[in-house]
């Protein structure tokens, strides 16, 4: 196979594209998927500053270096979690890259606000892989917000979102279905929220890490073993082997088709969140979910 | 493992229910899973005479024996597509299964409507599936509304309806998603149109029918090759091994939760089929589609 571009030998076969890449080649082509995703759902303003979360993992990595290379002011912010070993070698991984690109890192340290996970995960009997999602989007979106960054970047790629869609639509669950998107605009208590690798899969992200030379962690989090999203993604693999385009379709699908519908209900339903009688952040209930938790930690303590 | 109802060795378990029956106990199982979605989406009213569709296949022919048993009338329509060997053999197990149960049997040739699906096979380049579909369901609505049968029930299970639901739902089709379910109430130019075996699995039923010594075709229809249906079949039945329970939450929760929100915005897109200019049954273009069909495999025999 040659590559689309130089016509040299191909070292990326993409059949949901039905082309092949050089290993030169290759990255430019990931960088144009992240570009036309920001212009065409006008993800980013001239002049935005660009907060972006970074896990330590290749995705938020190579989102820092894409949206850095595509010329837009980046800054990360990664949350340390406090799991013994894992938790350090995803710190050090960010702060590695972002010093040897000279990029501004800020480390959030959840130990400090008295929520280290081992912690949590001790006192607190849902599962701990969203009581930890929760606390994270809290944090970034917090600390967005009080920083003044218009806007907050994640590594979320297509598989990601794909699982999270295919779970959401088993449960047929109308909160997710009528606002998962690649943007979430900015509202009272939100930063916007955008995704700009939501085209790109997992497999053609790794391997623009390797090709650019990311130095990032690759051992899962300890805690995630019973997760049912590594469930969706093999069957959704499996589909798409068969069935090359399926996972974009089904996504951009969603995006024109179905979305809106859920929305339109959604609006009819008319609930919208309100600030947290503690923090002032916006929950569903009187006490948002972070403040919740931070409480039920505290009681376990006395 | 031993029976749920009688403590004798199991031979057929479930997991999805997590439990399993002996051979005496098992059908009996299965024709209370039928009465249930009869009676929970009141399917059938007290005197209403039921116009089964069959083909030949495993399900058809065990919802003729579990609705004749549940005392209900029951009267069997059969659509000979003239297809070499295989409709054949077709006709032949729903004329031996109705003689050998003294229930009527009414066969439609699809030959004498000039509409023999090797024929239209050849004059139409959309994939034969769809059209031969759309045939069938065209003459089963048109005898019962005819025939005065207030009611059309088909065997479909709930690996059909599944695998239907998830094609609808990968292409979020608003028209499907707003009236997909086992219950279709009548409507001007439409019978009611019932499946009461949307709970059961393929497998649920294949053991039935052994059990039961059902003798029906097994051979699969030889035009069926590319179909997609039977990739998504797979790929639910590779979950529901994982996840056990994942199909019937998936639909269940789709008729809850799903169909409603698409059912409203239907409603206020408001469009309605109107009858057929030709042969007055409903469609949503000017001439319906089985008349589109008759008239182009027509116009190539001139």
């Amino acid at each position: 196979m040659k590559c689309r571009k130089c016509k040299a030998v191909a070292a990326v076969a993409l059949p949901s594209h039905n082309t092949a890449f050089c290993p030169d080649c290759y990255p430019v082509f990931v960088r144009s998927q992240v570009e036309r995703a920001i212009h065409r759902h006008k993800m980013i303003a001239p002049g935005d500053r660009v907060l972006v979360a970074v896990s330590g993992g290749k995705d938020s990595l190579a989102l820092t270096l894409l949206l850095h290379e595509l010329g837009h002011d980046v800054h990360g912010l990664h949350v340390d979690l406090d799991i013994p070993n894992s938790s350090t070698d995803a710190r050090a991984a960010c702060e590695g890259f972002f010093a040897k690109l000279g990029l501004p890192l800020t480390v959030i340290e959840l130990r400090r606000e008295g929520l280290a996970i081992p912690l949590v995960k001790s006192r607190i009997k849902r599962p701990i892989c969203s009581v930890c999602g929760k606390l994270k989007r809290y944090y970034f979106n917090k600390f967005a917000l009080e920083n003044d960054y218009p806007v907050l970047a994640t590594g979320h790629n297509l598989d990601d979102e794909v699982s999270r869609l295919f779970a959401n639509t088993i449960r047929w669950d109308h909160a997710y279905l009528s606002d998962q998107g690649p943007l979430l605009p900015a509202e009272s208590g939100f930063a916007r929220k955008i995704k700009p690798m939501y085209r790109l899969t997992e497999f053609e992200i790794a391997n623009f890490s390797f090709l650019r030379g990311i130095d990032h962690v690759i051992a899962g989090c300890p805690y995630s073993g019973k997760a049912s999203f590594p469930i969706y993604k093999g069957l959704w693999s499996g589909l798409e082997e068969r069935m090359p385009g399926a996972k974009v379709q089904f996504y951009e699908n969603f995006l024109r088709e179905g979305r809106p519908v859920f929305a339109a209900w959604s609006d009819q339903q008319g609930q919208l969140p309100t600030p947290c009688t503690e923090c002032g952040y916006p929950t569903s209930a009187e006490r948002c979910g972070v403040c919740r938790i931070k409480a039920m930690v505290a009681d376990d303590e006395k």
